[in-house]
């Protein structure tokens, strides 16, 4: 009914297909590995009614209101004040604008930047909820391939030079550099330095989506991508996985000029982002406590990883191989090329074991072979059991399917 | 700088008028009538907090966690269950999404419905938000005037029938039917029906956005759109006016199908409204208190509004007309045609008055002597202060400009 009213980006649209896929995760006794969720454990429960308590008594008359477009001011200045201790960024309240979650960054972004028809590059494979908001504004996609390293900057630099001959320049390339999701890489310091000098030479913005920098559990902090070039990088983090997801508070943090456009763009989006909920984020990091908190959370995640990684190697089968993310929530495996881990997936459902099918973070038809698994929801022991269960799919698979 | 690099939505953005003027009404002793706020007395302080409790205890995981698109279903089978017993009508969780404020609502129906160039028919004077909302989507605005009784119909139904003429049926028709915004306005019963009527002839879809629904202070109900024609109305409900705004919780309902389609655009938006928020206003609403509040907020607007208008009766020159409400939040003044009211809004500022000037609510430059007056937030002193005030001015303008 009514189709013939519905925009053509509309007609397009069609439901995620991780959601989709996880209307058959329906019994507990399935252990998943396909959602992305937060572990509720994380969710910083004790503290949290005399947080509420305090703002209803001291700011109630801001928090209840709305509120400016550009967000509360005091949370604002809490996250400037973090990003001078933590990656040692001077950035002040206009350089940040609150957004309802990084999604809405991502969508903002989208609109802010995208015509019908424009380039824009993302990660092959990308992060879903990106490609999904970006697809809206009907961009043409330049997917680039990544390996243990991130992005492959050279495939970029061919494809840049390709479309230039085309007089075609993406308006942004856009990135998740650290502990990408789907698949748990990092972007090592020497091509951040490359896909830098790649956006001066032709000129587009960077969109580094950077929700899981504060979840490293090994090795060392890479540079962000807004640290290297500040001029011209768009940088999106969130309390979803530091503090919890049900508040919806997230920023959008780049040079002032640019982020005064996303609020602009922001104020028909939906006036402001709760005040209520940031004035709770706020008081909850002037108070000191979200820091003690992120050290809690990546203890528990950082064991998760370790009996992940532990039960894949014991467990699969030696044509299987997988990423080994140094922090986040994901990482990401390779099956041998003749499995269809979308055609597994029901085989998989019925040994009560579910991951997301590589196809599904691609768009155009890759990923056949591949799959995402979450680390950070399932307690250690389903963890353990999980990884069990899918490596005896995968051995059934390979001994069906191998040629 | 990176101009070049926006869309062309963007590059056609501006910062919203209000907003600037706003920018002007820099101290306390400005009497400002310009803003749209709810008072603060409103909002259910006093037992926010240990709903605030309950709602930690009994709900936490899912509460601090995502939620689903559709929204909490608990919220949403509350607005069914209220809708049934306000207005009788019979709706389930299905017909309903909630939204980040209703503002979000009017930004996903946009991108919904609106291809560029698409005709869709507004109010004159119109919502800004709505206006400000549909225009990303870079629509053609077809703006039929309004009077005492609402849109004229006729006209519309004129326009209807020019537009078709050249093979052009508007998309949808938005309007704010019930104590309009800015005009104070409400839609005659027989006009609503003569609209149902257009409707189904015409085949388009009805925008009901009915944010002051619940706000009555005189007269009787009026049937609203969606009772009238619930196969092809979106109405937009909130809670900012009834609980308060700095929750950002409103709904948009409709057909199912339909609503189907505005959850899949809201996936890539924000994935989901704060489920922490509706959480909040699910236990208030099941504790009984919302229905007792919303009378409580009609006596405190009730008599801002027979403040205004009694002040306005005995200050203002009789060149002077206005709207007389019977609920909501704003009246609408029309000044005689030679009395500019954005070159006298310094002035107005000068004698420590705010409004809000008449062009802000067009867009096509009509408005120029009409002004819109919120009387939500003053107190009641200062509402009469403030009319004095304004009749003052608009007394020297008369005699400055009058031909």
């Amino acid at each position: 009914m009514f189709e013939e009213l519905f925009s053509k980006r509309t007609q397009a649209m069609k439901a995620s297909e991780i959601r989709e896929l996880l209307k058959l995760v329906t019994s507990d006794d399935i252990i998943s590995f396909a959602g992305g969720l937060p572990n509720p454990k994380t969710f910083p429960a004790s503290e949290l009614a005399d947080v509420c308590t305090t703002v209803l008594q001291e700011h109630q008359a801001k928090a209840l209101q709305y509120g400016t477009t550009e967000g509360v001011l005091s949370l604002r200045e809490e996250i400037c004040k973090r990003m001078k201790r933590t990656i040692d960024l001077d950035v002040g309240p206009d350089n940040i604008v609150i957004t309802s979650g990084s999604q809405q960054g991502l969508d903002l972004l989208g609109k802010m930047f995208i015509d019908p028809g424009d380039a824009i590059v993302v990660e092959a494979p990308s992060y879903l909820g990106a490609v999904g908001a970006f697809k809206s504004y009907e961009p043409n996609f330049v997917a680039i391939e990544l390996d243990d390293d991130g992005m492959k900057i050279d495939l970029l630099e061919e494809q840049l030079a390709n479309l230039k001959k085309r007089f075609v320049i993406p308006k942004f390339v856009y990135v998740v550099p650290t502990f990408q999701n789907p698949a748990g890489v990092t972007m090592t310091d020497s091509r951040r330095d490359k896909l830098v000098e790649l956006s001066h030479e032709y000129d587009f913005i960077i969109i580094e989506d950077s929700p899981y920098e504060n979840l490293r559990y090994a090795g060392k902090d890479i540079k962000p991508l807004i640290v290297k070039a500040p001029d011209r990088t768009l940088n999106l983090g969130t309390f979803s996985k530091t503090f919890a997801p049900g508040f919806r508070i997230a920023w959008t943090m780049g040079p002032a000029d640019l982020v005064r456009k996303v609020v602009i763009s922001k104020q028909s989006a939906d006036l402001c982002t709760a005040p209520f909920s940031q004035f709770i984020i706020a008081e909850y990091m002037s108070r000191g406590l979200l820091d003690p908190h992120i050290e809690e959370i990546k203890k528990l995640y950082s064991t998760k990883r370790d009996i992940m990684l532990k039960a894949l190697d014991e467990n699969m089968p030696e044509e299987v191989s997988w990423t080994k993310p140094e922090g986040g929530l994901f990482l990401w495996v390779r099956a041998p090329s003749y499995v269809d881990t979308k055609d597994m997936f029901l085989r998989a459902i019925e040994k009560k074991v579910a991951y997301v099918t590589g196809t599904a973070f691609y768009g155009d038809g890759r990923g056949t072979n591949e799959m995402r698994l979450n680390f950070s929801f399932e307690t250690d022991e389903r963890i353990h059991t999980g990884v069990e269960r899918l490596a005896e799919v995968l051995r059934d698979e390979i001994k069906r399917q191998s040629p």
